[in-house]
C-alpha cells in the first residue's frame, strides 16, 4: 500500500523538503513513516523532529483529508498509477533550491482529464501576478495558440499572465492545467473560482499540497518546480528583474527542459526579467505561440514562419549546460571553481548544468574535475 | 600622390564595386587608373569596360568635384592620412554582398571632427525609417546615453531611428557622425538639411561618394558597410523583418564586430526584425545605451546594472562564428557543405566566419576541410 504510505508521509512533511527526497532515494515510504513514528534515525541519518510532531494526529488528520477529497472530487494519484506523468521523476536528480527539490510523494487532482495524457504536449506559460494589458494579450494569445495546436497550457493559476494563460486555452475550449500552491480544493485567489471550476471541466486542478491547505508563502516556489517538471519548457511572459516568475524558468533550467521568454518594450519594468533571461543566455526570445512549439519540438522556424532544420543536440541543451559545455576541455580536467568563471554562472548553476551533461554522456567527473566525453553533436 | 589617384580613382570605379577591391589587393591605384585608361586587363584580369567608359572626361570631373568640395568645405581623406580610421581596412577582408566589398578609397567628410578621433570609441544605432514611436524614444534614449559615456552615435541620417539616434547624441551636446549614400554636400533626406548642419559643426558628415552625387538604390548597401566599419558595433532599435536596416548588422557580423538588437512588443512589426536577429543569435538584446556600452567593452551587466567580468574569447567572438566553430572537430576536417548545415547558416555566412576563425588562430583549413586548432578560451 505504497500510494496510501506516501500520501500519510505527504501529511508528516511538507511538500519538497529536500530532506524527504534524500531518503527516499534509500528508503521506502513505509519505512520513513515509521521512523518518523518511532522519532528514531534512519541507519545513521536523522528525521527532522518537526516531522515527528506532525506524525501524532495522523490519523484524524488522514481521516479529514479523506472526506475532503471525496467531497470536492479530488484523487490521489502516485508514481506507477496510470495518469502518474514519468517527467516529473526527473525532480529527484536536482540539486535544492532555497531547501526544495524532489519528484512530489504523489498529486492531488480534481477534474476530467487524466495528467499524464495533458502533460505530454505540454507547455508552462507563466509570468507577472501584476502584469501589463501588452502582457495580458500575449499571454492569452500564446495560450490559445499552444492549445490550438494541441499543446497543454500548464500556469499556476494566478492573476495576471497565469489566468490569461489558462483563458487562452480555453477559449479556444482546449484542456489547461493549474497547480495550485494550496489544497485542489481551495479556491486561490477567491475571483479565479470560477475560472478554476472551468479549468476542472476539461482539464484538471493539481496541488501536492493536502486538501483544505492553504497556500503559504514558501509553497509558490515549491508549486513551481512542479509546472517545470510537468511540461517540455516554461515561457515566462513577462517578469519584472528578480521576480518570482522566473522561478519557474530556473526549474525548468536546471531540468534542462527548454526555457523561453518574451520580449516586450524596454520601458516596461515587467519586461525587464524577460530581457534579462534572453540577455544571460538562460532564455530564448519565442513571440508567438507558433514559436514556442518550434523551440519544443527541436525546430526552428526561419523569418517567414516556416519550420527550418532539426536543431543538434548542442541546440536542445538548455542555456546553462550549452555555457557550462563551452568551458571544458578533452586536455584536462577543469575544478568546478574554473568553470564556474569561465560561465560565469552560480556555482550551483553549473554543478546542475554538470549533472545533466553527465546524464546524457558529454562530460564525465574524474576526482575534483569534469572533462568532455564527446561534443554534443548533430542529431 | 597615391591620394590624388585614389580620388580620381574613386569617380571612374561605383564605390564598393568588389572587382575593385580584388584588384587593390595586387595594384596600386595608379597601376589601375592607368589599365583603365588604356582599357587593358591587369596581368590577367580584365578591367570592366564600363569604367573605362567613365574615363573619358575626368578631368572635367575631378575639376568640378574638388570646386563644389571646396565651396561645401569637404575634405577628401585617405588611408594613410591622419584621421583615417584604420578600422575600415576590416572590409578588405570581406566576402561580397550583392557585389559590393572592400574599404573606401577614401572619404569625404565635412565637419569639426577627426574621423579616426571620433571612431575610436563608437556605435552604430540605425533601424526604420518608419519607426513607431516607441522605436524612436529608443533611438533617442540610446543615442543620448552613448553620447553621454563618451562614446560617438554613427547612424545615417535617415529619417526613423537614424534622425532620432543622431538627435540623442546632439541634445548631449556631444559630436556624431552621419554617414551619407549621397554625395557629403547633398541634402539627403532634404527635411534633415538643419541636422546635417548641427551634426558637421561638432561632429562629420562622411560619404565615400563624390560631392553632389545622388542617393542611389544600391548605394544605401554600400554605404551601410561602411557604417559597420566604422564602429565597434551595430545595435538596431527597430527593423521589420527582411528590412534594410538588418543589412548594417549583417556587415557587423561579417567584420566579426559586436552585433546588438533591441527588444520591443510582440505585436510590432517593427520589432520582428529585430526579434528574429536575436533569436537566431545574430545578435544579442540589448536594453539601454548603458547595455551597449558593456557589451562593446567586453564587459557584461548584471540585473542591479553593475559590470561583471570580462567575456571570455569565445563570447567576443561574433554569433555566426560561434556556432560555427561549434560545428568543427579536432578528429578530422569537414566540408564546408557539413559545417553550413551544422550551423544552420548560409554557405556564405559560415565561408565568412571560417575566415575569422582562421585569422583569430582558431581553425584552419587543410584540402577542401576546416579544422579546430585550438578552442576559444578566457582572455
Amino acid at each position: 500500500m505504497s500510494r496510501q504510505d506516501r500520501l500519510a508521509l505527504s501529511l508528516v512533511v511538507e511538500p519538497g523538503d529536500a530532506r524527504l527526497r534524500d531518503l527516499l532515494q534509500v528508503h521506502e515510504p513505509r519505512q520513513i513513516l515509521q521512523a518518523v513514528r518511532d522519532r528514531r534515525p534512519l541507519e545513521d541519518r536523522p528525521v527532522p523532529a518537526a516531522w515527528s510532531e506532525r506524525v501524532g494526529d495522523l490519523d484524524r488528520r488522514l481521516a479529514l483529508v479523506t472526506s475532503r477529497a471525496e467531497s470536492a472530487g479530488l484523487r490521489w494519484i502516485c508514481p506507477g498509477d496510470t495518469g502518474w506523468p514519468a517527467a516529473l521523476d526527473d525532480l529527484d536528480h536536482l540539486a535544492p533550491l532555497h531547501g526544495v527539490t524532489g519528484a512530489p510523494l504523489g498529486l492531488w487532482v480534481r477534474g476530467a482529464g487524466v495528467l499524464a495524457d495533458l502533460c505530454r504536449q505540454s507547455a508552462a506559460v507563466v509570468g507577472a501576478r501584476d502584469c501589463t494589458t501588452y502582457g495580458a494579450e500575449c499571454a492569452s494569445e500564446i495560450g490559445a495558440d499552444l492549445a490550438d495546436g494541441g499543446w497543454t497550457v500548464v500556469s499556476g493559476a494566478a492573476f495576471g499572465i497565469d489566468g490569461c494563460a489558462h483563458r487562452g486555452a480555453l477559449s479556444m475550449a482546449r484542456p489547461t492545467v493549474a497547480v495550485l500552491a494550496c489544497g485542489a480544493d481551495v479556491d486561490y485567489p477567491r475571483a479565479h473560482s470560477t475560472l478554476l471550476d472551468r479549468i476542472a471541466e476539461n482539464g484538471l486542478v493539481v496541488s501536492e499540497q493536502a486538501p483544505g491547505e492553504g497556500p503559504m508563502k514558501g509553497r509558490f516556489l515549491s508549486r513551481n518546480r512542479i509546472i517545470a517538471g510537468l511540461t517540455l519548457g516554461t515561457v515566462v511572459v513577462e517578469a519584472a528583474l528578480r521576480s518570482g516568475s522566473l522561478n519557474t524558468l530556473n526549474w525548468a533550467d536546471q531540468l534542462g527542459r527548454t526555457t523561453m521568454a518574451v520580449p516586450g518594450p524596454v520601458t516596461s519594468k515587467q519586461s525587464g526579467g524577460t530581457h534579462e533571461a534572453v540577455r544571460g543566455g538562460r532564455a530564448v526570445l519565442v513571440t508567438s505561440g507558433r514559436e514556442v512549439v518550434g523551440e519544443l519540438s527541436g525546430l526552428g522556424l526561419d523569418s517567414t514562419g516556416a519550420l527550418t532544420l532539426p536543431s543538434t543536440e548542442f541546440d536542445r541543451l538548455p542555456p546553462t549546460a550549452r555555457v557550462t559545455l563551452d568551458g571544458l576541455g578533452w586536455d584536462r580536467e577543469r575544478s568546478l571553481t574554473d568553470l564556474t568563471a569561465r560561465a560565469r554562472l552560480s556555482a550551483r548553476e553549473v554543478r546542475s548544468a554538470l549533472e545533466l551533461l553527465e546524464r546524457r554522456g558529454l562530460a564525465a567527473r574524474r576526482g575534483d574535475g569534469w572533462r568532455l566525453v564527446r561534443r554534443a553533436d548533430v542529431s
